[in-house]
């Protein structure tokens, strides 16, 4: 026989599956853009072994927050906190897609010889990276002020992303034979920069959750029926 | 005093506003790429107007989800259909916001010569648009199959993406002066392609609410746990 848990235990393990999914799909942005940078094709295995990890997770949160919804009848802010979650766990799962896709493009690259020594991207995919661990802390945690931060980043992101594009149409303008090359690396900027994207999605959830305040499309209150 | 309704006439009152959504979705992507194959600027402002409902839209539905969960505590299908159509909800803000992208891109190429004629970025679009109105239909209908022939028609969009890609680049090897052009229609295609994935993504949310099966990721029940 099992003792009926208490709604805190579930919301706990709910937690640590996000945390675990997060840091999987951190892991594979760091590893997509490191073999680009290192021109080493060893990470592509590991990462479509955490791609697998994050797929199996994505189907075991939304079960568990179904079941959270379907047994336990949450109200107010649990209700709110599980809808989040699922929200959350799509965004998570699109970033992993996304750290596929650039280490696709790697996997490309790895065979021309290097057009320049790449400085932007791996700035970029740092800064993804870190948007993406601090939006899964502050929801953690409740954190209002560090989901915040998380969106003032988002144009970071896209300044990089377009000082990214003006340097290689500059290649692609000078020389030819870099085109293939160029593109390959402004689609891989625009993967950082969509990663960016969810990132920002899960922080305007986080700020909703904590303040009961939608910031989405910034549209104030006096506006909304 | 108000007279509480039926928990089926809040699901209709629902399954409207989504449609509404959609509409106003499928009406951006079409009047987007119009304005970038007619070189016609008037749509501009139509499709800004449409995204600032489709915001609104978004806002309403999911504060009418949260409203269901937590007022009707609604069980096994209509819980999964609520939470299915907060889903979707995400899945078409997002997709007006590609439609917003691609028309931010129309505004740069119509300022400069026609690089070709566009044959494929409509065809593209019109498959685009279809399989968002199918997804759609299929999941208030819960018809499976509709949803299996969205699915199916995912590919057909990635061969049209493929084939502009090597299209454009064949310009851009040709002619330096193309470039910049040809990089904004590629990414035009990219957007496209990224709304083929958003009404997949509705898709495979109809089957799995259908069937009680989870495609994504086509992961076999006896490898889950």
């Amino acid at each position: 026989m099992t003792i009926p848990r208490h709604l805190d235990e579930d919301l706990n393990l709910l937690k640590e599956k996000l945390l675990i999914m997060a840091s999987l799909a951190e892991s594979m942005i760091h590893k997509a853009v490191k073999s680009l940078v290192e021109k080493e094709e060893s990470y592509f295995k590991q990462v479509k072994e955490e791609e697998n990890k994050v797929n199996h997770l994505e189907i075991e949160i939304d079960e568990l927050c179904l079941k959270l919804l379907a047994l336990k009848q949450p109200m107010a802010t649990d209700l709110r906190f599980i809808t989040s979650a699922m929200k959350i766990n799509s965004n998570l799962e699109r970033i992993g897609d996304l750290a596929i896709n650039i280490i696709e493009r790697a996997a490309f690259l790895l065979k021309q010889p290097q057009l320049k020594p790449l400085i932007d991207i791996p700035r970029m995919a740092d800064l993804a990276q870190k948007m993406v661990k601090d939006s899964l802390d502050a929801f953690i945690k409740k954190d209002a002020d560090l989901a915040r931060s998380v969106l003032k980043r988002d144009d970071e992101i896209d300044d990089l992303k377009n000082q990214i594009f003006r340097e290689l149409l500059t290649f692609m303008l000078s020389d030819q034979s870099t085109i293939p090359r160029a593109l390959e690396l402004i689609l891989v900027s625009r993967h950082l920069e969509r990663i960016g994207d969810h990132a920002t999605n899960i922080a305007e959830d986080v700020i909703y959750l904590v303040q009961g305040k939608d910031i989405r499309h910034h549209i104030e209150e006096e506006n909304r029926n």
